[in-house]
This record gives structure tokens, sequence and C-alpha cells, in this order.
């Protein structure tokens, strides 16, 4: 009881106006030592891994900066996720912007450290490749399961030339490396033109659950979630969130639109049921500032970062409870 | 017959292009005496009660700019306003940016004038605090209803230590001063994270009708429909749409974006559902052009200030052949 | 077999990255005899006939633009168009910017070359007066049917005294001119406040079939599929999309927006069901760069190009397999 | 004495913040009969002479916008136009967006009607075709002199085929009409590539004086005023200001911009440098809203319009003055 | 010697890129202690005295994005001034968006907090008014000079009724307290058309020197360097710098832009000139991003803040020196 | 005489408007053969050289499209280039966006081959270490000197630990390698804060002649000119113009801006200053299009390419002239 009084609180903007103080991720401390934690908010600055419009290496900031505009408690579930859990903003991961291969051990690294720390990390990208070397630090163990937004599949072979290592790539990498466990993907929102009729053949041959756009629609978000739901079971499982999964209108800020796409109430929607599942991790990826004139990319990034800790906030206290048991 | 001949028209885009010319609302001639009008349009361009990203006060000239794209008959109804009834720009409520009790006794001045012409106001604001003085003008004698599409309730209490007006408390005030009658409120399309549990307290507890977001989607426009009228009665009651109902697609340029909003035709839907209701007044509040880099939002409080006009005339046609009989 | 391995390709983008190279139509080549070719791609860069905002002259460049986002075969349909047909940028019609009935003169005489030569014109423009002097290329000695996406009928008769001409009133020049059977004419979206009760009158009186964004809401995409083909039935028909049948928000690059119109999704699950028809051309107008911060409007209209294509070429297949038995 | 206290005035912004009201030029009243006023402030929202980016269509509503800047007295010259002179607001002169030979004949009579009531115009443009048939109501009787800022001499002969009339040839065809006395006329500011060696052939060999910029960066702003006092002489002299003189960073909203153009502080000195000469009438053409994300071309017009408003009314002063004596 | 080693640094940009990591002032840290520091950079996020277009609230926060541009070393003064003295971002005074004399207030006693700590205070606003409640926090105990950057001379009286306190008058009202010596203050930059000729009395009067821009630009740098320093003469001085003193093409994001102003290089070569005066603190104000989409104002109020930071360590050294002997 | 007529000419913008066609350099024909071309016009649309906003990948496709604005005759020198000179547009040097050594290659590859036919490089980038491979391929045999304008020296060492290429780095491994001398080097503008005092000890040790913005400011353009040629003589020389050279307000859309730069007016004097230099290539680099909202840097950028371009056909001709004696 004592214990979460003195769990990390935001600002408060009955006092301080959120326009105001330096933009921490939800306007909660910047706090240097993960293991003081139970889920990390950290920013990946890197779009090294982008293959066409960059410009995600400024989504952390502009993330943190719109996330002043999240308050403390989700108005459907009612977690409240600064009573339930320790966070905190916990910086950037270190990256090298000109060197791909670096920059991968980098963020690994960083991650490798707040995992030993027994904390969840939440992060904020970056472009599509930052969730590789996330998964080297987090599922070296065991495979794990994801549940992955995206109008795009990320799960191609090699580009211009030989390069294993794109933000079109990163899925079909983790699956190789024994990190990612296919049957257990659940990929929601696909769509766009494609390069050739077997790109989607990887994640399919691979027993990925592929819910293309068309099927989305057909199916509605309450199937869709139950869908998830199944695939992902009780295992561990990340939430990775591709802006993109989203139509351009609600983030023209990227780097691979593809109109056609999901609102984010359905996406929300399906964020929320969710709920109960083994999470061991989230990211919200590819949101790219420079393209983003009024600013709304960079807001939906922030509140589906608040989305996702609700549901491993909400997770940390369901473990806690089963602990004591 | 003869009467409506005499009413104040646009101006003739088949004669003068909709750029061209100075933009009154809907391109209605500029007059000065509500005594002589059905309904006024009044532009309140104030945003002192805003506490978060300012920019309402710029509101009332770029919703007078995009009006210019209004035609003169309503595409679903039918409804011709201008056939119905004397409408004009009535121009803008005096204000003082600086002064946020000054203003609010200005406007409230002001549009008692108005009321006191028979002359039914129809307002761009500005932020949702003016919408206090005008209740304050027209409800003064008797408590009105309202149908209220907003992302957020605006009953808080207090902010910044110990300020009772601001853009987030005016409909707790204005049940406090037995302006508005709780049991006849419908709140449409409230979300976003809230600051504690109990923040939708004072609303849900004096008896208005919230009708959250999910609530929205779950019912589906004609059902809400339904709800509303069934909540506004038959008493006199007011339309209030603050533009952060809407997605922020739909209204980047506002203060307070929440995303996961309804759509502008879900909004359109409901407000042409809402034909026939004692319509008192109304008012489109909290577009904010320095945050609209594409004019949308301003299309869209013009617009829908269309919507309501068409409501406004209608009523106006009804009461005038239920007096003939 | 043979056949298709000569067809022009776009630049590989695994090779080439998209943001680089010469932006034309698709990243094809360009060429210039229309004799060679299945289908070609055409800028139409002229708004002459713009009665309220204009700026779609710049529309080709920036559709050609974005275009370089498409990849080569359909995600849904699997249809490959650059297999399946010989498709190229046959470059811009001419126009002139400062005389509208010259520059009619000069697009119909390219087009008319174009289609002598046997090859399908998928068109980029400029405003929707460019459909005119396609038509009387096209269609000079039949009259075709049309699917038409749009906020607007564009059947109105004269503007700024007796001006025949403007991108309001090409539908009605067309079916006077006996270009257009208005028997076969579905238009889809049609909303807005209207000048006067009988706006749609030549519309509805000459026997198009036009549904309302209120019915199309009511119907469903499916529904709205089967009219159109029961409309455009088996006859040559041609496919007009005025990117502002879209709402706002999806193409606020525009200049006549009006809110509360079809999303991209649905107006994509339309054009797919539109497979099998006999298609004689198509064009996307209205697309105006100076008003689309964002970019996205031009994105929307290449790959609405797209979309088309794909049904354009699969149409080619059709025919050409239909002649070999 | 009496007499300047009945001058139309603007809204007062230490009563109504410069934000609100309905945004006529320089906040003056708007009224309809020129023969009351000493100098009108015209809008000619048209931009049907345009060979390159549009826009100038939506000028004259922008510059109405942002003259709520203005206040009025000129801080250098202490010239108070609105003491010395009644100005006021006429409104817009009638154009045809889609017929230019209707439209310089509609923007011709109505500045007959101006000139004909002893009224000198001001005008907010449209492009500069429009100087044409301002001329041609005002220079009937006499050739005038004509200050001219610009990147282009507008000289020009013929575009795209045999079209006379475009925004680049309008001062070929005044000299050719007798409108304009080439003698009299300085052009200042020219540059930019060229279409051919003699595109200036015409300018110079009629008599006009041409200040290249690099010409005016040599001589420096008090020799470029003696010069630009030396040419206009004692004889009926026009100003016209088309932004576009000026480098695009100060006015990037217009639609053929040159770099290395001259600051806005080296126009207005020049500007001010022209007190006392015969002033007849002046304009601000150019100004595209659409290409002016920041607004600060509209500021521009708007100020360089007050600019020559100060040196008009100070014209009407001193012809008062001398009729006195 | 030792000593300089423990000063604060900013974040090292050639390990951790410009665009990574949390935006504080310069990249410092956040440090809460202004009696460890001898310079503090602290914002003030308030416009609640603006009278026109409002956004300086959103001030601070775009400064600190901007300030990750900034590096250690100045490239022409060589200062250093991480190695000369301790300075952090204090983070954000208090305020109150929605009540003037409650911010007021507030920020007086945070400065006043400062201020006894012995420390420096280089403050990033906010509006104009934030001046005031600093001067009576820095400047109780006797009277200040001030070298004052802007186009406006802000010695106006009252606005809207008799509100005394706005952006416009904060220098009347601290000469009026005894804060502020007139016979001390420079005004650099001063220009705009002005309400009524007898504007400026209040400056003259009270003996302040006033360089309008006309006299700038006669003057150049140089005099105007000497002008002002004989102006402060050794007394303690006070920098204040509004944005809108410079040409609003370097400016735009500012509320009330004038055209026609200094450049940013020659205000640069101002500031650098007032090396070794006895300054005791400074400001850069007005700084409003919803208005300055390039983001270039921030850029600019960033790097003049860097110049006003070097003037200041600079000062903090030689008074360190001077106390040593 | 008959050779001029051949040279590949831009398309006629008195026939086809200049926002028509499909934008490459100049309008000029797209040719793939550099040994029919006296000079080559180059895209290089990369910038993983870059440690700060990237972006630059993105320019060579804005400049072209801005490119359109170019006529054909240089209106100060009245050089004709088309007419001198066999120039196109010879599109883009291959590249990888996300390997950094694999990039170096490619491009120094391809300009092998330019050079290898005998055609001058004109390029547009891409980041500032395109300059490097582009140096490799043309000055291996003989070490060349540069113009060099930018707010930056760009010879650093190394970055983010041992990164020895960046776009800070390209000169400091030019001299290095034996491609530039140092001593008939000048960088033009150089300006901003440093990391350390000793920054610029590379490029002051090796001999470069540095005129920082405030020597320029002093010295004045016809100085800056002479100096210039001075240090280049007669050796073959490069000019290289990175954008950020220029002051922000001219070029904002670039990597790393620093206030305080020279006009565009004043970089065209210098460049015009340098014709008769034995002139070997060009490059305008650092053009970041998702920084440009007005699109002025890609204008500035082509418009500094078409000053260039007309430098080296003059070049052209004068060797020319000069093998015929």
């Amino acid at each position: 009881m004592a214990k979460h009084q003195a769990n990390p609180q935001p600002v408060d903007a009955a006092v301080t106006p959120r326009f105001g103080s330096i933009p921490t991720f939800m306007r909660l401390p910047h706090l240097r030592d993960p293991s003081q934690l139970d889920i990390a908010l950290i920013g990946v600055p890197w779009d090294g891994g982008t293959t066409n419009r960059a410009g995600a290496r400024h989504g952390p900031r502009e993330i943190r900066n719109m996330s002043s505009f999240m308050r403390k408690v989700h108005h459907v579930s009612r977690i409240a996720p600064y009573e339930l859990a320790r966070v905190a903003d916990l910086g950037d991961a270190p990256v090298n912007p000109i060197d791909l291969m670096d920059s991968l051990a980098r963020i690994e690294k960083f991650f490798a450290k707040v995992h030993a720390g027994g904390c969840i990390p939440l992060s904020a990208g970056g472009d599509h490749l930052i969730t590789l070397p996330i998964f080297r630090a987090i599922a070296a163990k065991r495979a794990i399961g994801m549940i992955h937004f995206d109008a795009h599949s990320d799960t191609n072979d090699r580009y211009f030339g030989d390069n294993m290592y794109t933000h079109g790539t990163p899925f079909r990498r983790a699956v190789e490396e024994g990190l990612l466990d296919p049957k257990r993907v659940v990929q929601i929102g696909i769509r766009g033109s494609i390069y050739s009729a077997d790109d989607m053949a990887f994640a399919e041959n691979s027993g990925m659950r592929v819910i293309y756009m068309e099927e989305f629609t057909k199916l509605g978000v309450e199937k869709v979630i139950k869908e998830a739901r199944r695939v992902a079971g009780r295992g561990p499982t990340y939430i990775s969130f591709d802006v993109d999964g989203l139509d351009p209108v609600y983030a023209p800020g990227t780097g691979t639109p593809e109109i056609g796409g999901m609102t984010t109430l359905e996406a929300q929607h399906v964020l929320r049921g969710l709920q109960g599942l083994d999470l061991v991790g989230g990211d919200v990826v590819e949101v790219s500032p420079p393209f983003d004139p009024s600013g709304n990319t960079a807001l939906v990034g922030a509140t589906i970062m608040f989305e996702i800790l609700c549901l491993l906030a909400d997770g940390v206290a369901r473990r806690r409870k089963g602990k004591k048991k």
C-alpha cells in the first residue's frame, strides 16, 4: 500500500500546465537505473535501417513532447498505471546514426541491461529495425510471440544487394535467430502493393497469422481480438506497433505510408482487448516528425504508448498478485 | 411570402467566386441590430480560459473564411435556411484577451442584448468557456438542456490553485448556477485518459447522460440520436459542438486533441437527427487555426455551423407556423 | 510468354531507392509513342476550369512524385499490371494555362492520337473539366458509361454569366454532346450543401444513378458495388475519380472539399469490385498540391491510379484472351 | 477641421483586439460608393493571367486578414492617412475566374467608376495582369508614369501560341495602348534567368529605366530614390509593387519567385523616398497565399499597401492645400 | 582549476547525436538548486499578457528543443561558457495560464529565489510581460539599465479599458516602480506603424535612447554598439531580446511581427559588442512556435540565448577574477 | 554553328508551362551516356553520412522539381549555357541508403565513368560526404583546389567512436588522400558555435583560407571574390556549395542550420565573380526538403546550380576556343 505512493508520478497538470516543463515521456521523472523500475519508457532515436523516407530518428523527442497530453488513468479500463507499477523515462538507448551494425550492438547492450534489471521495456522508435536488437536482449532465452500492427510484414530478406538488416527485414531475422516464435505471431493491418506475388511467403510459410486489412474489415474488431489472443496464447508476448499500420491520415508522419489502413479508434479497441496476455515489452515505431506537419502522428504515438503502458502495468500488478498467493 | 424575399442572402457564388469578397459568416451581410434577425451568427474570438494550447481566439476569423464554401440549401434535409429565417453575421462579441472576468461580463452583456431582441444566437468560438456567459444571457429565466459533442465533459471544478473558470469547467458552473438542467444534458464522444478515476463523477452524479466514444461505437448513430432526443425531450435545448469531439484527423486545429474520436460524417448524421427539437441556440468552439495547417478544422467548423443553422432555421419556421395556427 | 518480358517495367526499388531517380508515373519509362502501349499514363496539368481554389495544375507532377511509393503487384487481386500489359508514362497532354477553349482543343487532340493508337488512357488531372475533351477523343463514336466518384455531380449548366465550360459542368456537356450515356452513369459520394433544391435535377432527370453519401453509408460497400456494376452493365465504361469524393482528411489538397465523405479504404473496396467491367479509360482529378501540406492527397491520387491501372491491365489481358479464343 | 473627424476610421485595437472582427482592409469600414472617398482600397481576386503557379486569386482575402496588424500613423513620416483623407474598403472588383477577356472588361469597368468618382484606387491583386485594366480605367486620357517594383519587366509579347494577355505582358500592352509613358517608367529589382538575350529589348528600347538588382546593390537606396524621382518627374505616376521584386524569403507566397532580391526594408526605404510625387494610384500584386505557409507574404503585402496609402493620403492633402491657395 | 571540471556540461554530441536525449536548454543537466549555479537557464511558458496572437507559452519547450544545435564554444569570442561558469537548466518558473496577476506573483517569487541564491537568470519566454516580474525579483534594491532589442517600445499605458499589465506595457511599469533607470535604457530596432503620433512619448520623455530601425540602418552596427555601451555605462544592465526586433523572415513565429527589421547577423554583431558590461540577467521572449512552421524562430531564440550566455559567463569570470585580486 | 543547334535544350516554357512535364534538371533531356556531354547534371540522393537531421536524400528530386523555374540565359553575365555546351540530366548516381561504405564505392564508380567520358559533373546532393567519392573519381591524378561555401569547415576527424566518414569530415579525408590541395582551398561563410577551441585547427594548419562570416561582412563581396580567385589560382578548381552556408532563412531545409549566414544575393555575387577559373566540377549539397515547408531551399539549390552551370559552360567554351587556336 505504502508501496505505490513511492511510485514515480507525472508532473501535475493542475499545477504545471501541460505545455510547460521539460518533456519526458508522460511527464515522468527521468531516471537512470532500470532495476528500480517495473516498466521503463525508452527512446531509440535511430532510423539507419530505413529504405525510403527517413526521419524516425526524431520520433522519440516528438513523442515525448506530445506525451504531455496524457493524463494518469485509462478512461475505459480504469487502469492507473502509475499506481500499479514503478514507471519512468529511462532516457534514450545509445545509437550511431552512421553505422548500422554498431547501432544494433549498442541498442542490444542497453536493453540487455534493462532486461537484466527485471524491467519491462516500452520503447519509442526509431525505425522498425530497432525491434530486432530489443528482441536479442529480451528473448535470448526463449522465443516470444508478437502482436504486430503494421501495413507491412517486415519479413523481407535482402535489400540493395546483400543487406540483411533493414526496417523491412527484422522479423525474418528474428525468426531465423530463434527469438520470435512465428506460430505465436499475428500481423494486423497488412496491405499495400507488393513487389511480387510471393512477398508474403516467408510470413505465411513460417506460420505467422496475417490479418490483411481486407480481412480486418470483414472480421471486425471483436473477432480480430479473439484471433490475436488465440495466436498469442499464454506465452510471453510483445506488442510492436508500427504507426503505418494506421491509415496515413492518422499517421502521415511516417516513412512508408499506405492508404486504406485502420483508424486509431480501431487500433485502440484491439489493444484494449489484449489485457491479460503475458506481455513482456512493447514499442511504437516509425513516427517520423519531419513528415508530420500537424503533429498528429506523434500524438498518436504517445497515446498508443499510453495504451500499451496500461496493459503492461496491469500485467505487472497481476504478476505481483500471482506471486503473493 | 413577400417576407422571405427580403431575408438577407449570401453573396451569389455564380457571380462572385467564393474566394472573393470580404469573408463574413456564410457570405451573409454584416448587420448590427439583432432585433431584425431570427438567427444571429456571432464570433467570440477569445481563448482566455484555455489551460493548454491556445489559438481559439483566431477561430471566428478562419471559420468565417472557410464558411465561403457553404451554399444555400442542405442537401439531405433540403432545408433552405435563408428562405426560412432572417439570418446575418452580427459581428463579434466584445472580449478582453487579458482579463478573464471582464471577458465573461462583456460576452454575457452582448448575448443578453441578442436574446432580448428575440434572436437565436449561433456562435463560433473561442474556447469552451464562452458557452457559460452565453448561457447566463439566454438561460437566466429557465434552465436549458444541451446536446454536447466533446471529447471532454468540461465539468471539472478548479485549476491552477483556485480558478473556477476555465474551458474545463463551464458545465459544472452552469449547473451550479441553475442555467443548465443536467437531467437534460447528453454528452457525446467523451474519451481520453483522465486525471483520476472520479473525473466523471460530477457529470454522472448530476444526471447527465454520458455517451463515451466506446458506447457510441457500439450503439451506432441511429441509437445515439434516439438517446439524445430522449434526454433532451421537449424543453429548450442548446447544441454545443466542441470540435475536439471529432477525431483529431478531422480537427487537428484544436487545443486538447484526443485520438479515437468520431468522424465528421457520424457527427453530421447525429446532428441531422436532431431536427424538431426545441432549439434555442448553438455554438462551435475550440477551432484553433494556428494548429490547423491544412485549414480543415475551420472548414469543419463552418460546415457544422451550417448544419446547426439549418436546424435552427427549421425551428424558426416551425414556431412561426405554430403561432399562425 | 516472351511477350511480357519486353513490357516496360518500373525502376527496381531494391536497387534504386524509391526517393531516387526522376519521378515518372509508377517509375515507368517515359515513352512517346502510344501505339506501342496498351495503357498510357498521362498528365493533364491544367486547372483553367476551376471556379474556386486552383492548384490542380500541379497535380500530375506531385502524383508522379508520390507514385514512387507504388510497387508492382496488387496485394488483394494479385493483378500484376506490368506483366499483363505494356504500360508507360506518356508525358503530359499539352495545355494552355490562360486559354480555356484552346486547352480543350489541345487536350482532345492529344487524346485522340492516344485513342487512335489503340491505347487506353489513364490520366492524372488537372481539374475535372479535362474529362470532357478526353471523352471527345475516346467516345466520339459511341456514348460510354461512367463510374464517377465525387462529392459533386458536375452537371451544372453555367457560371459567371454564360460560361458553359467549368469543372462543374463537364458531365452535362458530355451528355448533351452524346459522349456519355446518362443511363449508364453512377455517381458515388455526392454530398455537400447545394445552391438550390434543383441542383441535382439534370443528373436525376437524365437518368444518372446518384448514390449520395447518406445512401452510401446505408448501403455499405458491397451493395454499392453491385449497384455500380448493374448501372454500368456490359458497355464500355470509364472510371472518373475526383479526390473530393473522399473525405477531405484523406484529400485536403483539393479545390472544393466537402466534409463527410468516404474513406480511402471504402473507395478502394468499391474500385476492386469493378474488376471485369469493360473499362476504356480512367482518371484521377482535382489533386491540388498547394493545399496539401502533408502530401497525402497526392499519395492517395497515385494509389487510386494504381488501383485503376490494375483494373485496366486486367481488362487488357481479358480482351487478349478473348481474342485468342 | 470638422471634416477629418468624419473620415472613416479603423476599428480601435485598444477596444477590439486585432484578431477579432471581420477583416476588411486596414479594419476600415466596407463602403460601396467611391465618390464619397479620396482613396479606395480594392481587392482584385483574379489570377487568370498567370503562366506558372497560381493562387493570387486568394491574395486580397489574406492581405485583408493580415492588414489587421496595421495601425494608424506611419512611424517615420508621421503621416496619418485617415486624418488626411477619406479612405475605405470598397470591396472587390468583379472578376471571372475562367474567362480572361471577360475579367479584363469587368475590372476596367469597375475602376472606371472609381476613377469617375474622383477616387484614387489602391488595389490588392491578383496577378500582375490586373494592372492593365486599371490603367485602361485611369489613364485613358493621358499616359502615366510608373514606379515598378518587380523581379520581371512584364514586357513580354506573347505566350502559349498567340496569347497577348498574361501577367508577363501588361506593360508592353500598356505602352502600345498609349496608357503608359515608357520614358517615365522605372523598373526596380529586375533579375532572374531570362529566356533569351533580348528579353529586355522592349523595355530598354522603349525608354524604360531598368534598375537591375545588381545595379540596385551598387547604387544603394538613396541613389535609387533619386533616379526613380528623376524618371517619374512631375507627371501623374502610379506605383505598382509586385511582391516578387522582394527576395523570396520575404515573399515566398508568389507565383514566380526569383532568389537574390531586395529586402523589405530596402523596398520600404525606396517607397518612403517617393513622397511628394504626383501619385494617381497603386497596387500590390502577386501575393499567393497557398504558397505562403507562414503568412509573411500577406503581411508584407498589407504593410506595403500601408506604405503606399500614406504616400497617396499625403498627396491628397497636398492637392487639397494647393487648391485652397 | 579543478573547479571548472566540476561544472555541468552539455551532453556530448560526438557520443549522443543532437536529435537524441531529452531536450533541456543547451543539453545541460536539469538541476533544481540555483545556489549551486552561476547562471540559470529558465523557461517562463506564459503568454497571458499577449494582446494579439498568442503561442509564446510554447516558446521554452521549442527553444529547448532547438538549443540541441548549440555547441560549447563561441566561434568569434572563443568564450567557453561551461568552462567559465556553472550553468544548468533550472526548469520552468511556475505560471498560471488563466490568471495574469497570479502569474506575475508566481514568476516574481521564483526569480527572487534564484536571485537570492546569487545566480544570474537567463530566461526564455513567454511574452514580454514576464520581464516585469523578473525585474521585481532582481532589481528591487537598485534600478538597472537595459539593452532592449525589439520592434516595439513596450512602454504603452493601458489596454482594453483599464488593463495596466500587458506585453505592451512592462517597461513603463518598470520605470514607474523604480526598477528600471530609463536613462540607462537603449531600445534597438523600433519600427512599425503606430496608434498615434505620441506613442513614443513616454520612452522619449523618460530619457530612454530609442534607436529606430531607420537610424540603425544609417548608423551601422559599430556605432550602435558604441551608443548602447555609452547608454548602459558601468551600472548593472539587463539584456532583453524580443525576437520581433528581428525582421519576421528570421522570426516569423512571434505574435506581433513588423516587417523591415534587423537581420540575425546584425543582432549577433551588436550582442557581441556588449562584452564587458556589468550584465545581471537576460531574456529572449515572444518566440511563438505555432506560427513558426520551419522552426527557425526557435533556433534563432536558442542561438541568441547562447550569445547572451557567453556574455554572462564572461562576466562571471571577470567578477571572479576581480574578487581574487 | 550547326554544332550548338544540336545541343540538348530545355523544354520550351512558352509552349509547355513550367509546372508541366516530368521534372528533370533544368527541364533538359534525361540522357545516359556522359561521353556525349560536356556537362552532366547528376543527382546523388544519399544522406547516410548525416550526423544530425537527415532528409538530403530527397534533395535531388526537389531540386529537379524547382529547377523548372530556371530559364536559358544568365541575366547578368548573359552566358547561355545550352548554346555553349552539351548539357543534360544524367539521372542519379547509384546509392545504398543503409550502407555507407557501399555508397561511397558506388558513387565513386559512377563519377569515374563520367570523368572518363570527358564530362564535367555538376551534382545535387545528398549530404556533403558525397563530395569525397566525387573527388576520388575526378581528382585521382592531381589534387584540385576548391571554392567552398559552407557554415562548417567539414574537416573534423571522427564521430560516434571511430567513424572516419561523415558529412563533417570529407575535406580532411580529401586532403589526407591527396585529392584536395589545402593551399588552394577557400572556405566562405564559416560560423556557428564550435565543440572546442581547436575545431578549426586542421583547416587552418593545412593551409586552407578560412573566411569566417565575420570577415566576410567586413571584407564585402568584391574583396571576397579577389581572395577566392587568388587562392584558387590557375589550377583545376571545384565549387562545392553547401546551402547551410546561407542564412537559414534562405535555406531552412537543411540538416545543420546556423543563423547569421550570408544572403543568396551575396552568394550569387561571389559565384559570378569566379568566371574564368579553371573549373572542373561543382555541387550543391545538404538541401533537405522535409525541413523546407515553403520549398525555397530547393529553389535556391536549383538557382545556385544554374549559376554554377553558367560558369562551367563558359569554361567549356573557353577551352574549346583555346584548343582551336
